[in-house]
């Protein structure tokens, strides 16, 4: 065994600093050893080639350390993985108003950088006021007829048309939200970008197989709480970010009649992810995430029949995050919620919407059950291929209760179809 | 019908301060009724005998209105059901260390209107010096063997001393605290009341069948987000309360080791109900539950053979809260982690420890696949039930690969035992 002189004689000080030039620490004794691995660790100088020289030495100690760290995991983080590039994202907006002016400048400092995609309501007359200064696309009714054709199953008025925008996208993550909304300040007073927290949330890994009690691991300043499986550190990959909401909270109609001066005032400073086969309402009001992962899951597939142009009177997006989240366990992938927020403002009488409308609330109670018990076969290992037997579980087990489930399984189907077709017109050109 | 003469020709505003004396409502137009209801529930005026009268009506809406909102939930919180009793709690702390009174003179704010039980380590020689002015019992290890006999399977040393604590108390709630911590501020600078905030997680009920973005909807200031079904609104009996830690967060030996600068800074102003399946490493270090829901399920059963007088070199409380959230989980009881924070202390080198000590890191491996499969018999239906059919898996599964597993089952076993033992002598006096 080749011996570098000069190493029995060092201190763990200056062997630190002259790592780079020893070529063999097995010579080292244990104590000497576990001792230079931890320092190594903590001063950060555990680079590849110096992990390989403490791989080499054959350590049991060692050995285990770098096991149970899962030191691939301890390493990772140093490098800037969540910097999103301008070139990855694509920022949904669904214009259900024509005069995207105030929202617009609002969002400038946070949306200047990126692609935007604005779908306008085919149900809104007037035309878009959209200031000057943005790169976007503008997608009005005619476009979505050309490349929806004939199909009438899925209907992208209001709310939902801004699923189109999800469809045409061709961008890896996508951001979207709602045009009541303007950027949030966190409790520091800074502006909120909620395209860097989202970007955060999406591209470090995600942990629904345990709850860390001290939120998202992968936060800065944030760890692994003592008793978390070493093997579960790594995580999974994180599919879809949920922000949340300042001054106005997601309400349904019933809940803001009650209380109409009720404000969320209180910035909850975490991100978490919620556990897998936990069902939870995703909001479609702030969301982003992974368009090639699950892109095809999130789809405008329940639409009531009175369904209005106040949130608090769709369900799309509950439906929608259902469907994500069943299909994120069943692929192993992640949800996070939590950060960023943003400010909503008022919009909407919910008295005059609780008048009109109580489908919503009840459907919650059929719609909940089946999410929590459906199981999709071990041959769906694509997000197509889930939404296509959930919907043939929604036929079977709801269809029958209302025509409402029936044409969400039918649109569901059609969604697949169109998602495809977009694809490979989008290669072909 | 009687009608009220006057009835028909009051505006809604006047037969809103009038209800009192109104005694029939159903001669009202169907849209002046919902909307003399819903205001009547924003003004806060939905007094059980208003409500009566509504119910009177028979009217569809309001009906469906009253079962969808759930109204007892809406009345409740009014009450001041979350204050707690003096006499509704005991406050356990482990003495680890002989000099207690800088310890008790920082939470005297906190903790001077309830009554103590101090257990000191039976590992501990010195004398404990404890400050006037408290209402408390001391146990020590002659108490110990008195009630515990010759019973050799559950060992109450270091950390594990506090379940002594747990199992001679007789008040419904029980807040431990770790001897290192002092109480935190939150972000306005306030002392943060540990029996205040425990309390309100415990007192209100606990929702783990959906996830709520926006956190625990029992808080103040708190509601349920939309799509959120009615019907699970009223939740669960909430059991157990995990609080967390600022400054020294509950790390593992490596972790701590890696990262000897990191700090937990920041304070989030969250509870949350960790969904049910979702299994959790619960820490003794700042917990509070219901004694008489699940007070059997804390067992100081898994004790390390190198278990030292460090946090990070235990795992009894990891082990004992995989058992009461499994319990929990069957019994259809919540448990809510986030809130009350806190102060920690440092204590201790992490790199000592970790010289020493793997085993607890490694077992987690095993015990966590087993804890997130385990399921308990139908017939098991009080907290003591399940910890003898849960011991019973855990000799069968587990019992073959270590023994320190086979003597978790055997102390589980001994437990339930001591703790009926105790119930019946405390009847009997």
């Amino acid at each position: 065994m080749r011996t570098p002189p000069s190493l029995l004689s060092l201190t763990v000080e200056s062997a630190l600093h002259n790592l780079c030039n020893i070529s063999d620490l097995s010579p080292l004794p244990d104590h000497i050893l576990l001792d230079l691995f931890l320092r190594t660790l903590q001063a950060g100088k555990l680079t590849e080639k110096v992990l390989k020289l403490f791989l080499a030495t054959g350590n049991d100690k060692v050995l285990s350390l770098i096991e149970a760290l899962n030191i691939q995991h301890i390493l990772t983080p140093v490098l800037p993985t969540t910097n999103i590039e301008d070139n990855e994202v694509d920022i949904v907006i669904a214009a259900l108003h024509s005069d995207l002016t105030s929202f617009m400048i609002e969002w400038k400092p946070v949306f200047s950088r990126f692609h935007l995609i604005i779908v306008k309501d085919p149900d809104l007359s007037e035309e878009l006021q959209i200031p000057e200064g943005f790169n976007l696309d503008v997608y009005t009714k005619s476009d979505i007829d050309r490349v929806v054709g004939s199909s009438t199953s899925i209907l992208f008025s209001g709310y939902s048309c801004r699923y189109f925008g999800y469809l045409i996208s061709q961008k890896k993550y996508i951001i979207s939200v709602d045009d009541d909304c303007i950027p949030a300040r966190d409790s520091s007073g800074a502006l909120v970008d909620i395209i860097a927290q989202h970007a955060d949330n999406l591209k470090t890994p995600a942990t629904p197989f345990f709850f860390n009690t001290i939120y998202d691991p992968y936060r800065k300043g944030a760890d692994f709480v003592r008793g978390y499986p070493f093997s579960l550190r790594s995580g999974v990959a994180c599919a879809l970010s949920c922000g949340l909401w300042l001054n106005l909270a997601d309400y349904d109609a019933p809940t803001q009649a009650l209380k109409p001066g009720q404000r969320n005032t209180r910035y909850v400073d975490a991100v978490l992810t919620v556990p897998a086969r936990a069902m939870m309402p995703v909001s479609g009001i702030n969301i982003a995430f992974n368009r090639e992962l699950v892109g095809p899951a999130l789809i405008p597939a329940l639409k009531l029949a009175g369904e209005g142009k106040l949130r608090w009177e769709t369900v799309e997006d509950i439906w929608s995050g259902m469907c994500v989240k069943v299909i994120c366990d069943h692929l192993g992938l992640g949800v996070k919620s939590g950060l960023p927020y943003v400010w909503r403002n008022e919009r909407g009488n919910a008295i005059d919407s609780l008048k009109k409308e109580w489908e919503g609330v009840k459907l919650m109670e059929e719609v909940v059950p089946f999410f929590q018990s459906v199981r999709l076969p071990q041959s769906a290992i694509k997000a197509e291929d889930c939404v296509v037997e959930m919907a043939k579980s929604v036929k079977e087990q709801l269809g029958q209760s209302d025509p409402m489930f029936a044409r969400a399984a039918e649109a569901m189907v059609e969604w697949v179809k169109l998602w495809k077709a977009v694809r490979s017109s989008q290669l072909s050109t």
